[in-house]
């Protein structure tokens, strides 16, 4: 860990001169910027907090700090989960907020260039009357895109489409010294040296700060529909996913959901879910050209679940009905963080054979702590999203409890040869996990990696590496 | 540089202990190890040729040349077109050709873990019966799986599936000092820390040795057709791929050929092409569920190319059709080759929409230079192969020539955005080409990694970078 120097008034005064109207310090502050979205991993004041317009702007700032060994912490929106846009090595928290333009929209090529601000729930406005669309779908829609990329944001239809990599085509980053390097461009492949541009995917700020995103586009479907599944139990649901996987039907997304979670989600919402017969729902939605073409994977689907244990199956086909069942699905982190007072997170993504022991394996762990558990997720996937909910545990209690759940959940999920993170990173609060999880060789050589694009460890020390 | 030891007869006796009949020195190795397919980039014969059988194997050869200071140079079934599997700094070459066991299909998790030197040829028959299949489609079959995955191979049926970095799941690589380390698995998605498996695809050996690898397999779609659409002008036809694409059509393939090349493919295979009525040719493959569910595409891309100046559609539907065209597509490589007494080679990718403009200048290029110049490729993906005759041009105005035109070439595909290599890889004779296009800031970010991974130098020395 290099020793950082604190900002001064002289700091200030440059980054004024720079950013004017966008330096913020001391008081000037909003308490917004002291931590993410998950509020257990500490609050964390910055000493200041810069609001880049360009490409220039960034490049300057990083440049001077690198100069100065004052830290850079990246941040878009600020809606992560782990910690990685806080800066718990003091230092300046240079934001993309302001940086939301659409630069360009190009219909012949299929892609699309977006300054790093750009959220995910503005960009559809830009592609309107287009015919393409951008299928990352992370359930948190206030995210930025450069967020999304530099977290590698999966989301609810990568079952069919992939996640956020699978979309980034070009990136113009700056490096830690202020110099600019544009990563990739409009090409859709590409051998040609080390893939720069995708060990920057993912890589939470930590190797470069992005200033300019290039993504793929797909012609968009014509039509969607949902199938939910109710069974009898989480088990029969989950282990049904192998098969509706390999039926040949190409599902969009499928997802997993229990009782308890929906009705948090129907108290959250103040709206009823279309059915509440079931334990379990698996949630399988397809995308096509017509509803015609749509059928026979419809009926594959249908005639497979009823034969291995499904009660029914429902079809939502309409908005509305297909409404009730996804701002449901969309809800649940807000609907489970509502009905606690704190909560821990576990994002662990699994080979997708094992979803079902180790959802037991869960079951059994917040059983045996005596803390309340609460998950859903991307069965498609494997990933599961675990909440351990504190409740009205007492501070000593839950701390122990949930360190202890939390050592338990990413140790089975080693056992079982999965991941720290299906798609919410590392930040600060998850590194030990990854060390755990991937040992100390390739611990060693992210840490050669981090040393070959910033040397002097100024861009969002603590987070992943260091 | 490194400054290298030579393989002495204690090495060579170290060795045989160690893999015994699998060591080849001197006169004992065969001179198709001493190049690629590509034998325009030189002659360079190993000291020594070893045979691994296991991961053990070639952790304990690596760990001995570390110890030692031998350049080992990692090869497959060395058909690769850019040197890379080529021993340019003498040592000894690490064949994985024994390496081809397919070690297990999981059915459940869809995916499949083979050993490096299983031939690309010789996978699909491990997954008869299964319904699944393993999608990318390099030209070449008689390249091994692990080769494919260490220069991010592409194929024809990119355009809908994506190349071999989109299949990779996991991998197992022995480091420069022996040390084994697990990369990825059967997880498909996953957000934890910097993706080194994404860093180790296409890295041409040089930071790694690939000792199994996990890939990725999809339910085999149960019918194909392919359109053939002939065109009075490459113009035209190429103009044509950015609305084949974005019709919502979902084509697995979108190569184009010109009627020069065709008629070559024929003279090599003795075989008629089912149309030679046109100066170019686009080619349409459509997967899917059934011909009835394929066929509102069909008759929109009908629609299509018949609007925009195809003279004619061609449907492919039956097995013998398919194959008198996709076999002489298949051909072109070696029906090229075969019509010059030598050539280089260009596999630039440019956006796609500018490879109406990147051919025209080729076309002029070539006409300068006063050489002939063949292409062919896959237009779906911006990707061009282009090959560069000798014929009867003397030794000296050959190589003034070629040079030319290979620099002017890349200079264009600079211009226009355009990146070295679309799926072929940089190896050792496309390196000052890579440096043109990068940049020396991101070739530094590279060696850098080179250092991290690999500090003294040994593993594959002189590729990519170095």
């Amino acid at each position: 860990m290099n020793a950082f120097n604190r900002v001064t008034e002289a700091d200030l005064d440059y980054f004024r001169a720079l950013l004017p109207g966008r330096v913020f310090s001391g008081e000037e502050i909003s308490t917004d910027y002291d931590h993410d979205e998950m509020t257990e991993y500490g609050h964390f004041m910055p000493e200041a907090v810069l609001q880049a317009l360009s490409t220039e702007d960034v490049s300057r700032v990083l440049q001077y700090c690198n100069e100065h060994l004052i830290p850079v912490t990246p941040r878009g929106a600020g809606t992560g989960l782990c910690g990685g846009c806080v800066a718990i090595h003091g230092g300046v928290v240079l934001s993309t907020e302001k940086m939301k333009k659409v630069l360009e929209v190009d219909t012949r090529n299929m892609t699309a260039t977006v300054e790093p601000g750009v959220l995910l729930m503005e960009f559809p406005k830009a592609l309107e009357g287009t015919g393409l669309f951008y299928p990352p779908d992370p359930g948190e829609k206030t995210a930025t895109m450069g967020g999304n990329a530099m977290t590698n944001a999966g989301g609810m239809r990568a079952v069919r489409y992939g996640v956020t990599r699978d979309y980034v085509l070009g990136m113009e980053v700056v490096l830690a010294d202020g110099t600019v390097v544009q990563l990739g461009g409009k090409t859709v492949k590409t051998s040609s040296g080390y893939s720069l541009i995708d060990l920057m995917i993912g890589s939470e700020g930590t190797l470069g700060f992005l200033t300019k995103l290039t993504v793929k586009l797909v012609p968009e479907p014509k039509v969607n529909l949902s199938l939910l599944m109710p069974f009898d139990d989480l088990d029969a649901c989950i282990g049904a996913v192998p098969q509706v996987l390999s039926c040949g039907c190409d599902p969009t997304a499928v997802e997993f959901m229990e009782r308890e979670v929906i009705s948090c989600a129907e108290t959250y919402l103040g709206k009823q879910f279309p059915d509440m017969s079931a334990n379990a729902y698996l949630l399988v939605r397809l995308d096509g050209p017509s509803a015609g073409a749509l059928q026979p994977a419809v009926d594959t689907l249908t005639d497979l679940a009823l034969s291995i244990g499904a009660k029914d199956v429902l079809l939502a086909d309409t908005d509305e009905r297909k409404e009730s069942i996804w701002n449901a699905r969309g809800a649940f982190l807000e609907a489970i963080k509502g009905s606690t007072s704190t909560m821990d997170e576990c994002d662990v993504v699994v080979p997708r054979d094992v979803i079902p022991a180790f959802v037991n394996r869960m079951v059994e762990i917040g059983r045996r702590a005596g803390v309340r558990i609460r998950s859903f997720g991307h069965a498609g996937d494997g990933n599961l999203h675990i909440y351990v909910c504190r409740d009205d545990l007492p501070e000593a209690e839950w701390k122990q409890k949930v360190s202890q759940v939390m050592n338990e959940l990413y140790g089975a999920a080693r056992e079982m040869r999965g991941e720290v993170s299906g798609e919410h990173g590392i930040g600060h609060a998850k590194k030990a996990f990854l060390r755990q999880s991937v040992g100390d060789t390739q611990m060693r050589l992210m840490a050669g990696i981090k040393a070959a694009f910033d040397p002097k460890g100024i861009l969002n020390p603590g987070k992943i590496v260091g």
